[in-house]
C-alpha cells in the first residue's frame, strides 16, 4: 500500500469516527460552525487570493482556455457570494432530528423514523474552488463528514478553503476530522477513493457524462448520479403562442451551459406554422442554431436571418451545453410523450399548451425527475424548488429524484419504544 | 445471443414498456386484480397442487432434506393463507398518487412532489413458491412492473402460480407484460439478468449471504441488500431483569432462524450475577447453547444443565440463524455501544433499561435500521411496524431503512405548473 493509499484511508476512517459524533450534534453547533465559516470567508480573503492567485498562475502557463480560468478565478466579490451562500445555509432548517410517521401499535410498541444524516459522503468535483465550501457546508448542516476531492487546477484554492473550513468548524465544537480534503490529485486515487464502501456510505461525483459514468460503474458505494439533462419542451396544439416563445427562449438561451436547459423543441403540426417563425426569430437574437426536422425545416427555410440546419439521427437525444436546439414536428400529444420516452434522459420535461387534459396527461405519463406544464425547465434548482441549497440534481429513481437538498443527504432509523413486549 | 438470452430481454423490454402504463392505472383496477388472483388461489387449488408435487417429488428424488421440502411444500390451508394475504394487501391504502411537499413559490410556480411507482423491479428469490405471489402482489398494488425468477426446486409451483397472477391481473385490465416469470433456471441467467439495467430499475435478491453480496456486487441496476442482521441485546446496570429475561428469550427463541433474531447479548457488570443465570435458566429449557467470555462464563460455570462454551473472536459479529447466543460482560454502556459498532450489521439492537438517559443514548448513538428500547428485536417486520406487508428488510441506508412495504417500492417525481413563468 503506498503512502497515499495508506492516508486516503486513515482520512476515511477518521471521517467515520467524526460522523458517529456529528449525527446527533446540536443544530445551534452546526450553525455555529457555518457562521465561523462565513466569518471567516470574509476575514481571511488576503490568503484566499493568495492561494487562487498561484493555480490561476498555473492555470495560464499551462494554457487554459479563458472560460476555464474564469472557473478557477476567485475574488473578494465571490468569496462575498460564498459567505451570503453559507449563511443562507445556516438559516435553513435542520433536517435531521426530525421523527415521522410515529404511531402507538396495539401491543402498545411507539414505533416511528427518525431522519438522520447518512454518514459519510464522498464527493469528486472539477475546478470550480467555491464547490469545496458549498458541499462541506451542507455536509455540516445535514450532520455528515464529508471526504473531499477537488481538481488538480484549483488544488491551491482548494487547500486553502478546507484548512478554513476545517478550523472554523471545529472552533464551534464540530467534532475533529468531520471534514476530510484529499490533497493528492493523482488520477490513481480516484479508483482508491471509490473502493472505499467501507467508509464512505454515498459518492457524488460532479463533472462530465464520462467522468460521472466511470464512477457510476466503478464505485463500491452507492452514487448518486446526475448533471446530465436532455431536455424537452412541447409546444403542444393548444399553446398559448406568447408564453411557448417565452419559455423555450429562456430554457435555451438564460444559461445554454447547464444540465436543465433546453435540448429539443417538440411542436405539434397544428401550430407549428404559427409557432416556429415566432420562436425562431426571438432565438435567433440570441444566436441560437436550429438542427431541424424535415418538415419544421420546411416551415423555417424561407425565413431570413435564422442559423438553420437539417436535424441528422444524433440531434435527438443529445446535451447541446450551447446555443444549439433540435426541433422536431410531430402528430400528437402521444408522438411527443413517445420522443420524450426514447430520447430524455429523465431530468426536466416541458409542455406548454392551455388544455387542462394535455397538461394532465403529460405530468401522468412522463418518467422524469421534473415534469413541467407551462415554465422554463431553466428552474430544475434546488434553490428555485425551496429547498435553499443543492449539492446537485438526481436523474436516479432511488432515494432521491431532481435537486438534493439537505434532506436529500438523510436518510432514516426506525425507533422503537417498548416496556417490555416480546413477538407472540 | 442465446435464445434465453433474447427471452430475457424481451420480458424485461415488456415488463418496461408495461411499467409506463401501470404508473397511472387506477387503483381501483389494481385492487380488483388482486381480488382475483386471491379468488383463483382459492378456485385453482388442484392445478397448482399438481404442480407442487412435481417439485416435491423431485426433491424427494433428489434426496433433498425435510426442512427444505417443508419449504417446498403448498396444500390447500397454505393457499388459502396467501389468498387471505393477497386481501390483506389489496386493503392497504396505494402509495402512488399521493403529492406531497407542495407549495406556491413567490412566482406563482405551483412546486410540489408526487409519488411514483420506482418502474420495473427485478426479484430473485431462491425455495419457497409462495414469495412468487408475495412479491408479485406487491409490486402490482404499488404500480410496479416485475420480473420474478425462483430456484429450480420450486419451478413447477412457480410457473404455476406466476401463470395464475398474470391471468388475473389482466382479466381486471392490468396491462399485459407487467408481472414477468424467468422460466430458466440456469445459474448463467442471474449474470445476464444483473446486466439489464436498461429494463430493470431496482433487483432486490433474497437469498442466503453469499447470494446477496454476489448481487451487490454484480448488479448494473441499483440493488436493495438485506435479510442479514447480527442482531445485540443489550441488558443495561438499570435493566428491569424480568422484562431483560423475556426479552433476550423472545429475541433468541421465538423463531431463531430469521435475521431479526438475537445473536449476541451484551450484559453490564453491575447486573451480570443477578441476569445471567437468569436468562440462561430459561434459554437452557429451549435448548440454547451458549458461547460466553470469559467473564460471563465464570458466573455461569457453575450453574446446572447449561450448555456453555467459551465464546472465540468468531463469535462476535455472527449471524447463528439457530439456537446458539454469544454472551459479553461490558463495563459500561459505552463499552456496549463500542461493541455494536464494530460488529453490529445495521439491522435491529436493542437496549433493556429503566434508565431514560441510557435509552436515548442507545437511541441516539446506534446506528441501524431498527432501535429499540425494552422490546424484541424480533418486531423487525413490515406487518409488525404496521406497513401491512414487505418484500424484505433493508440494512443499508439508502433510500429506504429496515422493512420495506408499498410505500418503499416507490419513488417521487416533482411537479411543476406554472402560468408562463421563465427564470429571470
Amino acid at each position: 500500500m503506498t503512502n497515499a493509499v495508506a492516508e486516503l484511508k486513515a482520512k476515511g476512517k477518521a471521517a467515520k469516527e467524526a460522523s458517529r459524533k456529528l449525527a446527533y450534534l446540536s443544530t445551534a453547533v452546526k450553525n455555529e460552525a457555518l457562521q465561523n465559516i462565513a466569518a471567516d470567508l470574509r476575514a481571511k480573503t488576503k490568503e484566499i487570493l493568495v492561494a487562487n492567485k498561484l493555480d490561476l498562475k498555473q492555470a495560464a502557463a499551462n494554457g487554459v482556455n479563458k472560460t476555464m480560468q474564469d472557473r478557477l478565478l476567485l475574488n473578494k466579490a465571490r468569496l462575498e457570494g460564498m459567505a451570503k451562500d453559507v449563511l443562507n445555509v445556516a438559516a435553513l432548517p435542520d433536517p435531521v432530528g426530525e421523527v415521522f410517521d410515529m404511531r402507538t401499535m396495539p401491543n402498545g410498541l411507539l414505533i416511528g423514523r427518525k431522519r438522520v444524516p447518512l454518514g459519510v459522503i464522498g464527493a469528486m468535483y472539477e475546478s470550480r474552488p467555491n464547490v469545496t465550501v458549498d458541499i462541506a457546508v451542507l455536509c455540516l448542516k445535514s450532520g455528515n463528514a464529508v471526504i473531499l476531492r477537488g481538481g488538480k487546477e484549483a488544488i491551491n484554492s482548494n487547500l486553502a478553503l478546507a484548512k478554513l473550513v476545517q478550523q472554523a468548524a471545529v472552533r464551534a465544537g464540530v467534532p475533529e476530522g468531520a471534514i476530510q480534503f484529499v490533497e493528492n490529485t493523482d488520477r490513481s486515487l480516484v479508483d482508491e477513493m471509490l473502493k472505499l464502501n467501507e467508509y464512505i456510505d454515498l459518492m457524488i461525483p460532479r463533472g462530465g457524462e464520462t467522468f460521472v459514468k466511470f464512477v457510476v460503474q466503478n464505485a463500491a458505494m452507492p452514487v448518486i448520479a446526475g448533471g446530465i439533462g436532455v431536455c424537452h419542451t412541447y409546444v403542444d396544439l393548444m399553446a398559448d403562442i406568447d408564453k411557448a416563445v417565452a419559455i423555450v427562449y429562456n430554457a435555451k438561451v438564460q444559461k445554454p451551459s447547464v444540465c436543465n436547459a433546453l435540448d429539443t423543441i417538440l411542436v405539434h403540426k397544428g401550430i407549428a406554422k404559427r409557432f416556429l417563425p415566432a420562436v425562431a426569430k426571438e432565438l435567433a437574437k440570441a444566436g441560437v442554431e436550429l438542427h431541424c426536422d424535415a418538415r419544421s425545416l420546411s416551415i423555417l427555410k424561407l425565413k431570413r436571418g435564422l442559423k438553420l440546419k437539417p436535424a441528422t439521427k444524433e440531434d435527438w437525444g443529445k446535451e447541446f451545453l450551447a446555443l444549439i436546439a433540435a426541433v422536431k414536428m410531430v402528430d400528437s400529444l402521444d408522438e411527443a410523450l413517445e420522443h420524450i420516452t426514447r430520447y430524455g434522459s429523465g431530468h426536466s420535461e416541458a409542455i406548454v399548451t392551455e388544455d387542462h387534459t394535455s397538461g394532465m396527461r403529460f405530468l401522468n405519463e412522463v418518467d422524469a425527475a421534473c415534469v413541467y406544464v407551462n415554465a422554463s425547465t431553466r428552474f430544475t434548482d434546488g434553490a428555485q424548488f425551496g429547498l435553499g441549497a443543492e449539492v446537485g440534481i438526481s436523474t436516479q429513481k432511488m432515494h432521491a429524484r431532481g435537486p438534493l437538498g439537505l434532506k436529500e443527504l438523510t436518510t432514516y432509523k426506525w425507533l422503537i419504544l417498548g416496556n417490555g413486549q416480546v413477538r407472540p
